[in-house]
């Protein structure tokens, strides 16, 4: 470049360089490597490439730019705002030519690689770059003395215009090749697949200028329930978010019963396999129906699971996972044709992403979290928990990361407890009971009001009060706890220990009733309690075996992920042990930090990449076969521990120091109150 | 190494080097480069790297070996022995170490490149180099404590065992992975596909060592019948053919009229596609079935078809291929999933490789003729007419090649004919008159002896004598142009003017009668006649034309191809004027070489590179739109040329001066007697 030739300053990039008078302003982007979108590859069409030119004096980049630095409007550019209106001030990179010495800011929604902010306030922003990307492209018209293929002389054109390589295409996209390029005079826009280290592949054809997006499902497919969130594949914003519950649970509540099906019923996993994948499907269908997106734009799925559910999916057999030594068919990352999942809702084309699993029990959903919380790049030592069925945990920093998962069973969600029920309308979400007089108060979901405020009985008569979730039943047991309804060895106490009419006898053990009418009583049982107690038990002695494993004795954080720890009360959970004890404000909630990772996988291919490098990395503990295992469990037994001092927690909560053994209750109060 | 190592010489390839004592043979093969066969991968199970030491005095190798050069059997050499037998002399490479300075032979069954003698006598053999080989690994037993997927372990035991980097498995493989790890104790035998610059792909696990073999379907998808070659991968050898006719004809006769029904019926083109895909599906499954081959050994299918074949079987569109710019939806090579078209036949995994097209007339059949006929690498300049439904014409050298197709019709494949039929059991196929008596005499299809033979008419009760075929109708024309019952015109004398009865009036015109009994008679019609005047014409102008474009008068030789080449005398071509004028000992028949290319390219992967090489460099010429074609056509239409001498076939045949033309007979014989 000529020293007289002028001088173009991107921002926000800064990046900056002389370029011929007369350069458009795409190509002067394009040759810097500024980040400048454009689907209809500066044909003046698609206005992807709109950029704001800045005039004046700039010291800070020292220059003047002059009232005429660019182009006048060409006629392209004029008809394009005359027809769809340009704000003021914005030109169409690909129509303005660069006359002198100017400063052009790329706004965000011109970027490709924009950036997306994510719901969690402290989170990173996932980057757009997206492994599916809309181009469009002018192919050459067939030549009788050259003779070439339509597909051949598109991928000429791709070349030439998106420097993309040999693209293939599926027969069934081929097959509408011909006409889309005969119908859009030559024009076609393509959904051009481009995910790393892999051929670039057309999954779709639309004929000239196609302007209407290119979205993708991102799914997490739990044990319990199923999760997908529609997302654009451009702008990364989530359409929708829809939820199933997964009818694998006909055959079996949790992972090993379903592994038990499939070793007991000779074709039972085939059954389980086109349960799960006709419910993906439906779940699909539902979620495009519902948003009015064409199923043909939608070209892309990413998915995480855990490793049975990931194994029932692609119709492996899962029962070598229950058993040592919990030996995956495949534990790398996938990619499919959705097709050969079943998922015909999508586009016919369109591809499935499956995350890597880190272990025989530790899923694609846990290398997710991973993939959302970055462990691996924190700077204090960091206890990702998520809970589900199956809970998987992360430990770990900069220095390197381990994971386990552990069996806490269904308690956490509502299962296997005696009014439990999944979270929704009617059950109970939220409990406090008065430490002084034992009365419960709650909020139920679907309802703004605690059960003793205004309103609340009105609410109540649609829904009813029909049980209590997860989070409530870990609220409960925790209120419980700190009320003195229930010993640190989880016993509840009769009316005369506690001084409640509450609390009932059930058999030889008692119940703390917490909602109560004519035909209807919902209430904590003591198999209640043993149920969270073995379920936070599992989930405590996992976190401690990491920790032994790391050689330490304290975490600096402790992040809850899943759909149910951003429900989960910090200071409840630690009051009945579930995590180790850290200050309570250094407990968050990263919300579900699983889909969050699958929808990240689907918007950055090249995080990908990143989380298969990450789960490569991860130190694998396997807690089945771990005698530490044991003792740690039995030893969180307790509430909120049998010998783990909680200093953090006491700063908060004062137990009552109570035991309800009939054999001790004498002596041990005794003894306590004297301690 | 050092001096003082061993010397190994390996025979016939002569390479050597010395190795350390006590080398395996395999090893040192492997070191060397030279071509020794495994698929247990040196495990003494598959015996295919069985080897013949020779020992004594080599002054040509300047070594003596001694008769201790090698290690004495170990205990798997003589397990192997003594369960299966070695022949005299043999040993297995995998478990003989070198001990001393030794030649040893590799025979030619032991050889992975070993070559395959084609039928046809002076063709080029055929090096075997199949994309999909059987290789034996031996997987490492999970590890609860390294955890990695079946899958993992098993691409990191390719890697050790076989330097196979990242092979992919698709979903139903994998489902059997598991299994097979498990039954065969870890050691499992695959069916890799390694084409040409994709990654490697499993498309079949054996539990344990495999010696089924693999098998492959070379298939030559025609117009008018389908050919299909089982192909065994490893030894090249065709274990049995088989054909069908397409039932695509029911939509029309030639590819034109099937173009048309496409273009008139709305779903024709799908009809059409369902019905090739399922003769395709049928003959592969009758083949497997005849040759009691497992289905799950046929891993692989080539074929060559012309391009609107090609489209149909695809499921693309044909009808651009009907109108100029005659345009292809896609013109490259193309692999594929068998799956995808239907052959469901064959492995469910197995691949299907496509020879790319030349032009929108000129198919991946052709491409087939030109990669088992080589004409960029012969010397002299050859023609090479593949006589179809459609010809396809290939003409050149060294210098560069050119190609076109020419619209003969299906008359040289006895259709549109008035006794005409398909090569079938019943059909006249050679036919000799005399030139004297006037008399015909013929040989039909399924029987030896000639008309006036005896033992023909015993043979012919039971077939009876149905028709004329396509090599017949040609020889009966010409040997009616040779005996003076037709002239150069094209016009059938009276029996006045030819002196037999055999020559009867037929409304204006006459024909000629080559078999009579009291309800049949088969005769050449003056309709006939011209049938074959315009399907001649237009292969002879196709031929011309590409001489004219290359500036030549005269070819140095022919090739005709196709299994109808085979049965066509080039005497008898040439007094058509068929094909140029060159000495009749340099017109040769390379049977279907088109079948051939699809075998070469199922036998060699690099053969698959090689013709897109080869495709891309041939100059494509459109007939239908050259002017001089039209020109060519008409001067073409006499017997055997209106204007082109042909003083080559003047040597051999001396044709009868004559005209019937009922204007001019008089004069025309004066004339023509006077000159």
């Amino acid at each position: 470049m000529q020293q007289t030739d002028p001088l173009v300053i991107f921002t926000p990039s800064g990046k900056r360089g002389r370029v011929p008078r007369g350069t458009r302003i795409l190509d002067a982007a394009r040759s810097l490597g500024v980040d400048l979108d454009s689907v209809c590859g500066g044909r003046g069409i698609c206005s992807k490439c709109q950029v704001q030119p800045a005039f004046g004096r700039f010291d800070k980049h020292g220059v003047i730019v002059a009232e005429d630095a660019l182009s006048c409007f060409n006629a392209v550019e004029q008809r394009y705002d005359e027809k769809r209106g340009l704000k003021a001030g914005r030109r169409l990179g690909c129509q303005a030519e660069i006359l002198c010495d100017v400063v052009i800011d790329i706004p965000p929604e011109s970027q490709v690689h924009r950036q997306v902010i994510r719901k969690a306030a402290d989170a990173r922003p996932i980057v757009m770059d997206p492994a599916t990307r809309a181009l469009m492209v002018e192919v050459a018209r067939p030549d009788m003395h050259e003779p070439s293929g339509d597909m051949e002389r598109l991928n000429a054109a791709l070349k030439a215009q998106w420097n993309v390589s040999a693209a293939t295409a599926p027969l069934p996209v081929l097959s509408r090749l011909q006409e889309a390029l005969r119908t859009g005079g030559w024009q076609v826009t393509l959904a051009l697949h481009q995910p790393e280290g892999t051929p670039p592949r057309v999954l779709e054809i639309w004929p000239g200028f196609y302007d209407g997006g290119l979205y993708g499902l991102a799914i997490d497919l739990g044990s319990t329930t199923i999760a997908a969130h529609l997302t654009d594949l451009s702008s990364g914003k989530v359409l929708a978010s829809t939820g199933a519950m997964n009818p694998q649970i006909r055959f079996g509540e949790d992972l090993m019963s379903r592994v038990s099906y499939a070793m007991m019923n000779p074709g039972g996993a085939r059954e389980m396999t086109r349960a799960v994948r006709e419910a993906l499907n439906g779940l699909a269908r539902d979620i495009i129906d519902q948003t009015g997106t064409d199923p043909r734009a939608v070209v892309e799925a990413t998915l995480v699971c855990n490793p049975v559910m990931h194994h029932l999916l692609l119709g492996l057999n899962p029962v070598e996972l229950g058993q040592a030594p919990f030996a995956l068919t495949v534990s790398g990352a996938l990619s499919l044709d959705a097709a050969h999942l079943g998922l015909s809702a999508l586009n016919s084309a369109a591809r499935v992403y499956i995350l890597p699993c880190i272990a025989g029990h530790v899923g694609a959903d846990a290398a997710a979290v991973a993939l959302s919380e970055s462990p691996q790049t924190s700077e204090d030592l960091v206890l990702i928990v998520d809970v589900g069925t199956n809970a998987e945990i992360l430990l770990g920093d900069r220095q390197g990361v381990l994971a386990c998962s552990s069996p806490t069973g269904p308690a956490f969600e509502g299962a296997q407890i005696s009014s439990g029920q999944r979270a929704a309308p009617g059950a109970i979400e939220r409990v406090r009971i008065d430490p002084i007089t034992k009365e419960p108060r709650f909020r139920v979901i679907g309802c703004e009001s605690w059960s003793d405020e205004p309103g609340f009985a009105e609410a109540m008569a649609e829904t009813g009060i029909t049980g209590i979730c997860g989070s409530g039943i870990i609220e409960a047991v925790a209120e419980m706890r700190m009320a003195g309804l229930v010993d640190s060895s989880g016993l509840i106490g009769s009316a005369a220990q506690t001084g409640t009419p509450r609390c009932r006898p059930e058999g030889r053990t008692h119940s703390y009733v917490l909602f109560e009418t004519e035909d209807q009583r919902i209430a904590v049982t003591q198999g209640d309690i043993r149920a969270i107690q073995l379920a936070k038990s599992a989930l405590y002695a996992g976190a401690r075996l990491l920790m032994d494993k790391r050689g330490v004795d304290k975490v600096d954080r402790v992040v809850l992920a899943g759909a149910f720890g951003a429900h989960i009360s910090p200071k409840h959970a630690m009051v009945l042990g579930m995590i180790p004890d850290v200050p309570l404000a250094r407990v968050t909630s990263a919300g579900n930090a699983a889909g969050t990772g699958a929808r990240i996988a689907l918007c950055n291919r090249m995080a990908r990449r990143d989380i298969e490098a990450i789960v490569r990395g991860i130190t694998k503990v396997e807690t089945a076969m771990e005698p530490r295992f044991q003792e740690h469990f039995v030893a969180a037994n307790a509430l909120p521990h049998a010998s783990d001092p909680f200093p953090e927690l006491a700063r908060d909560v004062q137990l009552p120091q109570i035991s309800f053994n009939s054999a001790h209750t004498e002596g041990g109060r005794r003894r306590r109150r004297r301690g």
